[in-house]
């Protein structure tokens, strides 16, 4: 699905399930942090007027999705609090290339990479959570990390030639499905 | 006017005139720091639902300032390009403590100030432009402005009392005449 190169386990799945508040409160910090990504892309590549309009797309859709997720657990009664992160997002940041233009590359095919898990993972839980209302809110966010998958591969595509963009691809995408693979056993969004 | 000290000097109204070009690409990076300033102050305090919500509202009206500034540069053919900043962020952010909660309360009072200072100058530049359309532009965004340092300064009573704030901005605001009175010889939206 995407470019990803696994689906998630019936483990994770069943994780998520048994501890949604912890969930939730790790969805919004994840939405906060691809808002953050975004921006982070903005300010290295502002030169690239292209990725500058997209990023500012992602940056507010992403703080939209934020404060929906704050607003959910406010209407549940969950204090929004600091939570460690699942090691997915520093394993996967480890494999970025230190040289440009590798760099602005690997940066956006990884950042396309999480929004491709995140949204495999909506789809899951859209279609396996008992709780309607939580099922269908991230069954509503599904479409737009789809597109924001596109987009950052897309603008990979500024950075380097069809082929090399596809080659990496494919190579984050193996490293990405065995940080999957490995897990971590807490119930976060990318664990 | 705000919380300043002082007002901007002709010689610093004449280099803007002389020099509009470069003065509107150092304002396009101007709102896109803006924008960077309130993620991160969004990241650093994400547990207070009041800055997070007013944070996100900030980011979303800078990063729509900035890509009016890049509408401009275009109508006008003038290439959007990286340019060193003036000394004045550096300068205003080397005041700011490193102990919490000294360090927020300083982080929102300094983004404060220099909200005040760009809502100044866009006041005189609204009123003494012979650049029609620019001076229309500046004055757009002029209440913005005064309403982003009225938020700050309204947040920075999150951590400390009304005494400590309006001393500490007092402080503050004196330090930030000082380096707006040095400046800088540039053509910089701060210089």
């Amino acid at each position: 699905m995407l470019s990803l190169k696994t689906t998630s386990s019936q483990r994770w799945l069943d994780l998520a399930a048994a501890n949604l508040p912890e969930l939730l409160i790790d969805h919004a910090h994840c939405e906060k942090k691809a808002a953050g990504t975004a921006m982070n892309l903005l300010f290295a590549y502002v030169e690239n007027v292209d990725l500058c309009r997209a990023m500012t797309e992602i940056v507010q859709e992403e703080l939209a999705h934020f404060h929906m997720v704050l607003d959910i657990l406010a209407a549940r009664e969950i204090p929004f609090r600091k939570l460690s992160p699942s090691s997915y997002g520093r394993r996967l940041n480890d494999l970025v290339s230190k040289q440009e233009p590798h760099r602005a590359i690997d940066r956006l095919l990884v950042a396309g990479l999480i929004e491709a898990r995140s949204c495999e993972r909506f789809g899951l839980l859209r279609d396996h959570l008992p709780d309607q209302q939580l099922a269908d809110f991230f069954g509503g966010l599904f479409e737009s990390e789809a597109r924001h998958h596109s987009t950052y591969v897309r603008l990979a595509k500024c950075f380097g030639s069809e082929d090399e963009i596809r080659l990496r691809l494919e190579e984050l995408a193996d490293a990405e499905a065995a940080i999957i693979a490995a897990g971590d056993d807490v119930p976060r969004m990318h664990s």
